[in-house]
């Protein structure tokens, strides 16, 4: 049997796409036959490479502008909850990442992930406190403590820094990114279909 | 009868996604009974505003090459021909958006705009020079080089002076962006479905 294609959804708990992107990922993957596989990053080292000291959405006021009422109208359109706008925004999303990066190869990924999401842009929930991330856990089942505590160890701090210089590496400057098994790069939540329809094998004609 | 919706696209020559959009907004807007009123502007003020003395693209090396990329894959996926990349990008487009500007409402406009799209996009020619300009022009059955002429009077500069000011005062920050009727903004090729959508009075639930 033919190994079954894989997507990496490079992720970012700040990023309002993402949230658009994660809410829908599992099943449009299912239907186009393309496993995934999740990949918490940050966005802030490879913002500051490029001399943003934080969101081009602050940065840039229109564009800013434009984001919340577009992103407002995607979830509405997706059948999400109406958006609550993180204040601050964006987010420190450290603390969720590092316990993400953590837990890269264990079952909770994804629900953890989807549940900072939610707490995030539809709960309006603060997802930068340690007692939040710790909340988030608990809620799973999990020891929350145990986990941040974990998350925080020298080792697991290394994997996160080593993630954010692949995703450079690899060409990602945004989120969400969908990175193909054959290095075949889409960026936004916009091109989620494209990027499975890739990874499953279906090309516009003439591009390889 | 009811007046049909109107949808404003406003694009810009040097820019790649307003080249896509060009292509196909005709088609859409028959299908979803809305109009298109074609806005032609330059982006390089509104740039200059925040800082960029290029375009983001160049700026950002990253997602430049995401983008040349992602150009390439969604023209073969809507039927165009491969895309050339103009040399210098971004071309000048101050000659070929000032004649857009003073046909604005002559019947020329759409297939000029179409044209110097063609030239730069898919048939690797400058835009920059006023013999390109005129070239598009003449070969559309205009006196190319009265039109130019008369595109760069004084009344005229002022009239693109004074398109780009209310691009700004409507929130506009980049191209292609869609307006419609009730001032509702969309950016980006990606939403000319949902701008149209929006237009003919399809809105996502619970958002008007």
């Amino acid at each position: 049997m033919a190994r079954q294609p894989t997507l990496e959804f490079w992720y970012e708990f700040a990023s309002t796409y993402s949230h658009l992107a994660a809410h829908r990922i599992e099943a449009a993957a299912e239907a186009a036959g393309v496993a995934v596989r999740w990949r918490p990053f940050l966005l802030g080292p490879l913002f500051a490479s490029q001399g943003w000291t934080t969101s081009p959405f602050n940065l840039y006021p229109a564009k800013g502008r434009a984001m919340w009422r577009d992103v407002e109208r995607e979830a509405a359109a997706a059948g999400l909850p109406p958006l609550t706008k993180p204040d601050p925004f964006p987010q420190n999303s450290l603390n969720a990442v590092r316990v993400a990066v953590y837990g890269q190869d264990q079952d909770w990924l994804v629900p953890f992930s989807k549940a900072v999401f939610a707490a995030s842009f539809a709960q309006g929930k603060s997802i930068a406190e340690p007692g939040s991330v710790i909340a988030i856990l608990d809620s799973l089942g999990l020891d929350g403590t145990q986990v941040l505590k974990a998350s925080a160890a020298e080792a697991n701090k290394t994997k996160l820094r080593v993630n954010v210089e692949e995703a450079r590496s690899r060409g990602i400057f945004g989120a969400p990114t969908f990175l193909t098994d054959d290095g075949e790069l889409f960026w936004g939540n916009d091109r989620m279909d494209q990027a499975l329809a890739w990874a499953s094998g279906d090309r516009p004609p003439g591009l390889r």
